[in-house]
């Protein structure tokens, strides 16, 4: 298994595009959300220590530093989804001759299909917390770095879109009806978060560019 | 000027968030529009050489080619953007004492502005090839894959978003009508197709998932 946050750039991107099973689309998903966390950590580190800024300069050393953490966290994912799905793959390929085998193979099948739908929940998760932060800056960073937080938002809400068609693949394999009644009322509330910040923050873009 | 494109992911996550003037939105919206190529070049390559989607073989490996092409220029666009926004900075630090040296400034401000703006525009016109080729792939690839292709006009969509705002920014600063009319009336259309694209794969993938 790689260690794909340490791999070269072109070298994620061919894995990415083989048929390796893995990185696939959570891995990607967590990615976009992690480059969503850096362009929002650009603008608050262009406002932090200016003095035209130091009004709100605790608020956005506050964000800057949830977005850090939102973007270790997101890093992580990107090689926890590899990990998860190559879980699923291993699972797939167990011997399934006896019922001993069959039952067993279920089973491991089962628990791999429900780390692989955990990980991009918890990408959504984070997705859902760096469009927050965005609104954040949208309101109080250097609005020379509006467009990053644009960029910022247009990434979060991606991400989170992109991991949520994997949770919801895996939640379609798992065949679980109660795991996916209460998974599918929280995708809902994350992705619908996301989506009003996205449009919040690109109205308020829109204003500054028109201005 | 570092080469992006080979730097360890975390290093390139690193420097977009610093305060480092690149790489920013355009670099960023250039790798998103990258990672959907690989989503969409994954889908290909676990369909082609596969029996059972003989029929479509042609077809898919031909979208397959052209979206190695656009990945190539995406990646080479993740550095130019770079290297653009670089130059901008770079002229906006010329010493502006004399007439002399603000007219020599503000063209060269004027030209690096200029490249600055149609870097992202290129991104735009290869995110919206590759949306293209997600429609294509939503109806023939392997639809095991269709999460990926999802995933594809996902990030294709998002990079082409993200991107018009660099473009945006630049026309902005750039104050020269003619170039803003023309260059608004193509960035319009790629948008359109591009979201065009985007909501039908993405009806796709429900229909896909919910039979």
């Amino acid at each position: 298994m790689e260690n794909y946050i340490e791999a070269a750039v072109r070298a994620y991107l061919q894995d990415a595009a083989s048929d390796k099973p893995a990185p696939g689309g959570g891995s990607v998903s967590a990615l976009a959300g992690a480059l969503g966390c850096s362009m929002g950590e650009m603008a608050a580190n262009f406002t932090v220590g200016k003095k035209k800024f130091a009004s709100v300069q605790k608020e956005v050393e506050a964000s800057l530093a949830r977005l850090e953490e939102s973007r270790e966290k997101l890093s992580e994912l990107i090689d926890e989804d590899a990990r998860a799905y190559t879980a699923v793959t291993e699972a797939q390929a167990l011997p399934k001759n006896t019922e001993e085998e069959k039952e067993i193979r279920k089973q491991k099948l089962k628990e791999a299909l429900k780390g692989a739908m955990l990980v991009p929940l918890n990408i959504m998760r984070n997705c859902s917390k760096v469009a927050s932060e965005s609104e954040l800056l949208a309101a109080k960073a250097n609005p020379y770095l509006i467009t990053d937080v644009g960029v910022c938002v247009i990434m979060a809400e991606a991400a989170c879109a992109a991991a949520r068609l994997n949770v919801e693949v895996n939640l379609k394999y798992l065949k679980d009806p109660q795991v996916e009644s209460q998974v599918r009322e929280e995708t809902a509330k994350l992705c619908e978060s996301t989506t009003a910040a996205h449009e919040n923050v690109l109205k308020k873009v829109s204003e500054t560019l028109d201005a």
